[in-house]
């Protein structure tokens, strides 16, 4: 079913960005696992907006109720459900695009499929809003994963033309613009400010690596780790494209430079290098997983588009008001982990049967 | 489950590289639809093996039996499978790969999946084979969209570092080598026949455009058009990246580059540019749904590759005999179409319930 | 995924009796359709306890929030979420049970399936009170299949050894009590009435019938319209039996007795008898679909019972105290309606993508 | 998807009664399996027709050929596929039922539900032939269950009036007429030949016990054990009732009367009774779970019915030649073993993801 992802574990996301909440559902999670509060509300402090100069000044608590599914500190087996109030809305600055759909939006997308009845304040069910319903699963399902010993990082990897360096191979969760290189890091930022200072927007890339994943997770054909994690991760608002390991750059390649040779150490048989990302017939290999993901340039922009008067069904310019992200992939970098968290667990648990 | 796809159709593959056969179950396709049996067996030639210099010399006639579903021509409205024999087995080629996993392949993770009671034998569940028994379900599922008035079709857009010139908006399947410019295909060609001396294999890229779908088909979150076409597309073995318009190009770009804006055209709704790929929010706007799918370069080579010995667990050299294709790009162009149209038909499905 | 329903909707019930709250995630519903609010009080009214003798006299308003998916007294296409606050619990009630699993009740199960931390008060997960959520959906269903003509009715067609007479062919909404012979209905509530004086409980069945069907509905061997209902029915705690049509007297009978003739009337086709409960091969044939669902006596009686202590694993007598139904059937009512209605709803959007 | 069951394994039934063939893909059986093919060839003997007086003459060998998923002897873990050609097919026998449907029959249903396309011969895909393949399925889980200490055994409980006696606490598989009381079972032999004999049908109930299921199989409301068991079942022609434990009769009792007693014995807890049939609240509590099955009689007779013309839309007698079983209950025996042992299969994998 459309908002809902997984086979072994089940994520519900339900909420419009201005109805009187969203949250999700996640069933499946085993009975007696610790949940620790404080580290959930840590990790959804890195999504959540307003923190600094490049997202919206909308500011929510964005503090989850729960509502079932823990007890006494622990998952009690049966599910969970939490619940994020909607307070800070105005619902008044999209009353003028009801009819004036946002280009790069989904205004118009929404309004033909649900025939006029959509909710379209703010993006209704599409926004950006409801990642925070996914950060609260994925937050979660990071917890579990940590308890096998399975580890999941996201970085910034680009903004607009601007490339991080250096390999990305631990947690940057500390830093609240997550690069290897703080002065690349900084050139992004220069180049946020100065778009959003334009009336613009810009696009980026988040790399995730997922360290830890033992050999034998995912499943042939449709239930590869491919499919599981584009599965997930295309549920997030703005994302056009997903490559694997060396992904685009392997169908340049030879099969003799690609190919990643096998050798033992320690016991292990690891890889020399890791082009696949971790990933064999769909199924891990024992190396880190490794994957890219392209964000699209934040649609909301103040400068002049043109769009269609869907009453008049007549061309008409659109000028965007209200409050928008110029570059929503720092707030990206914590999604991410969370739909590879959440499809790395769903796979963990699949894999448990087989055992 | 792993080897099934859908919501609305369910297509479930079956059968390994060197089993009696290789099958698919497609269910839910409504009763009455007429299936032209030869227009599927000259889609599914263009997927066959041993037609040129570039495929395997393996020959199999990979003509489908139909055990049910289909009665007078039609479909009877319950599950169609069909069974394709694998005849020309030379299982001893690869009795000597049980224990040398080969770099790139699935051998090894298989083998960790299944604890060694893989069926090993050129690659089994996960040999490019299977992608006969998606072209069959593909095969139909694009003449039930061509009813619709919806169409599928791919190209090759780079072999190796050479890319292909034009813009793709029409069929090209009457080519052997389908590519816009042929000049630029005559190059591809030839860097694979020089590749293919070398012991060596090469990767590309093919891009699909799905033309008459109308807006509306999609569903938000999980089941947009990005996650469904993913999902099955993940499905070809080799596929390591997949991007929707101009996918990660929009990630380099300002929204007002990136944005497409919108205008009335014939009374329809029609963006200036498409670099959304036809899709928002998920949901298709009714401009042409593009994207683009990475292929690794094929894996078997004739170069000596390192691995490791299972039984030993030692390193090895290994040198790969047999058939193999230097570059499966070619031949990855209607399975490409195939998984498409599947996905397509499966929304297509969806959208018919909220009618 | 266990506490989910259906394909074509997708109902997933979430809470727990004593948590902070219940409620319902109904997804799939197609958007523009009207809700009407008041009807749907008047149906969660007809479940909710405390209204008489035979009744827990917990009281609690039962009144759902709507989080999301109505948008103008429409749905809006996104899924429809509604929470129910528990708000009179007096969980000490239950602490003493703990250790004390009740006979007939899932607390035990509970236990051994969650290592221990089940939320054990007041049944949890598995408590009666998860109806309600359930009655939310399944009011919704209700009226979105009358809209399409289809109409679902129940009624109590016995209680403990006696039996309602007399046959079962319109709504009994409008009683207190519903059944057809409201003399046979006096005695009902005396024998219950007189159980409960003992400290005692007491089982029941009830009948079900869905008027307007179209032939048509259902789907072959495991979507029969069978399978369907009775997945959703024992989704009912305390339902032990389920039988459509003449059900479990059919076994009894011949082909020539049990067989509906057909005959054509008004220019449909229609049967003599209905034996089959208007299904065939799992199918609708057009005559009203009917079924009847035996539900055993409330667990919870004042009686003393053998128990043993899950911490000494000793034998250990037990002495229930606490609210409790003698009869849960009357309330199971609107429960069974609703079971029907959502499995009913569900085949009626799977149709919609055949025609 | 309609002729697929499961959700840690999935089932996949194809074929109609007179295609070239039948079969079934099981999917998410481990790998490493042992599969005995002649234990399987014996189980299968056990529905096959043609064995004795009161089954139809029709001779099918119903040898399954296993197409994949079964490598030197054991399951190598991807989908295990297996068809059991239609060799003895006499089609013409049913060309004359092609606009007159046979009452009982899904003839008509299926006419309406699949627009005149559906394949009428022998009843199509809803013909019992298709237990053939549930059974292959069927056997494959009662072998794996086996191993788990899980035995899956049922018999005939009644045939028409006339009741078996005794308690059924063990394998009847030998037996041919699988009874408790082979007295009864001689009566129960007369009954059928004597119905037959006036071209008549009986119909009649079968018992099911399932030895050996742990404590904690099955999750709450729509996964319990009854909803899967029920689910599995009713995927059996001509299967109109389930009731668990002692079903409808509990509805007559009082809770003092049906509640099970708790107490220790060997260390385990017990019930004193087991009206439940081993299961609270959906979840299994280590006592035996059983349950009933009522079968309603064949409906092909040879006796005069009324049925309707579909074509001239007028009423038309109907008199069935052709073979048909006179009762179809002691080959149902095995089917309901199959189905039950697919259910508690599923249950025991989701099971081993929560350990």
């Amino acid at each position: 079913m459309s908002s809902s992802y997984g086979e072994n574990i089940e994520l519900t996301i339900f909420g419009q960005s201005h109805s009187s909440g969203i949250g999700m559902t996640l069933q499946g999670v085993p009975a007696g696992k610790e949940i620790d509060m404080e580290e959930l509300a840590k990790f959804l402090a890195r999504r959540a907006p307003g923190r600094n100069e490049y997202s919206t000044p909308r500011k929510e608590p964005d503090e989850p109720e729960f509502l079932s599914g823990i007890f006494n500190g622990k998952t009690c087996g049966t599910p969970i459900t939490a619940i994020i109030r909607n307070k800070d809305r105005r619902s008044e600055d999209y009353s003028a695009l009801k009819d004036l759909p946002r280009p790069g939006h989904a205004d118009y997308t929404a309004n033909i499929k649900y025939f006029g009845a959509q909710d379209y304040r703010g993006g209704g069910h599409f926004s950006g809003r409801l990642t925070a319903a996914l950060c609260v699963a994925g937050g979660i399902c990071k917890q579990l994963l940590a308890k096998e010993g399975i580890e999941v990082h996201a970085r910034i990897s680009s903004i607009g033309p601007i490339r991080d360096r250096g390999e990305f191979v631990e947690s940057l969760e500390d830093k609240v613009f997550p690069v290897c290189d703080d002065e690349m890091g900084e050139k992004m930022r220069e180049y946020i400010a100065e778009r959003r200072a334009e009336g613009d927007s810009v696009g980026g890339t988040v790399e995730c690596v997922i360290l830890g994943a033992p050999a034998g997770l995912g499943d042939p054909i449709f239930d590869g780790m491919e499919n599981r994690i584009a599965n997930a991760v295309f549920g997030i608002p703005a994302v056009k494209g997903i490559e694997f390991g060396i992904g685009f750059a392997a169908a340049d390649l030879c099969g003799s430079e690609n190919n990643d040779g096998m050798y033992m150490e320690d016991g292990e048989i690891r890889t020399v290098t890791n082009h696949a990302g971790g990933i064999l017939g769909g199924i891990t290999n024992g190396m880190p997983v490794t994957f890219k993901v392209a964000f699209k340039p934040t649609p909301s922009i103040t400068k002049a588009q043109r769009s269609v008067n869907l009453t008049t069904k007549e061309d008409e310019g659109l000028m965007i008001a209200g409050r928008h992200d110029p570059c929503i992939v720092p707030r990206a970098v914590p999604c991410v982990e969370a739909a590879a968290a959440i499809a790395v667990y769903d796979a963990f648990l699949a894999r448990k049967r087989e055992l």
